[in-house]
């Protein structure tokens, strides 16, 4: 092992697309990814796992189905339940940390989705 | 559910010990936890998990049994693998946040250490 910690704000450096989650990390079965948002995502829920929000950037909006949305800045970190619908939102471009498990598809039941994107990592050299 | 974001800077403030790990969110089986720390922590490994840091404030070192010590800042994020022996330190307090499974306890296999302390939640009123 060659301890080399990830630097969060360069690997937001290494890309600049949308809705395009990147893995940086990987703990125990869990991935920890980056994803640059701007504009609407996709209604969509993930049945079988909570999903983890880390605002690194600028801010997010998490519309919840039958409930408040919920507003995020930098430093806000929120966790969205098992099973429940929600939509991503940010009127300017934000910078978000993800924590999902390996298996988790990025558009969870709306799977055919045009938003929908496979696991990539970042390249970091 | 009434969708609270969780305001990690606002958390950090609720609390001043060291070496104490507050847990602020749950994630399926895992917990999001924050820390205060100064000073060295003990020498230990959690043999079945993972351990991931990601600083929010400040500058930790985490020494690494027969490798580089790493050093983190800021916005650096780092993954002690499982079974690794490590010891986190830090000259001037630093704020950390750690993504462990429920059932971890902190200082691992050094558990009758005085450093072991039971899973806290941080009151958010």
């Amino acid at each position: 092992m060659t301890p080399e910690p990830i630097r969060i704000p360069d690997a937001f450096g290494l890309f600049n697309d949308h809705w395009s989650p990147k893995a940086i990390a990987a703990m125990n079965d869990y991935l920890v990814k980056l994803v640059r948002v701007e504009g609407e995502f996709v209604w969509h829920a993930h049945d079988d796992t909570d999903e983890l929000f880390l605002v690194i950037e600028g801010n997010l909006v998490i519309d919840i189905e039958g409930n408040d949305s919920v507003s995020l800045s930098a430093g806000d970190l929120f966790v969205v339940p098992a099973g429940v619908r929600h939509r991503p939102r940010a009127k300017h471009e934000a910078k978000i940390l993800l924590l999902e498990p390996r298996s988790v598809v990025n558009s969870g039941d709306a799977e055919n989705s045009d938003m929908t994107s496979p696991v990539e990592w970042l390249e970091m050299s």
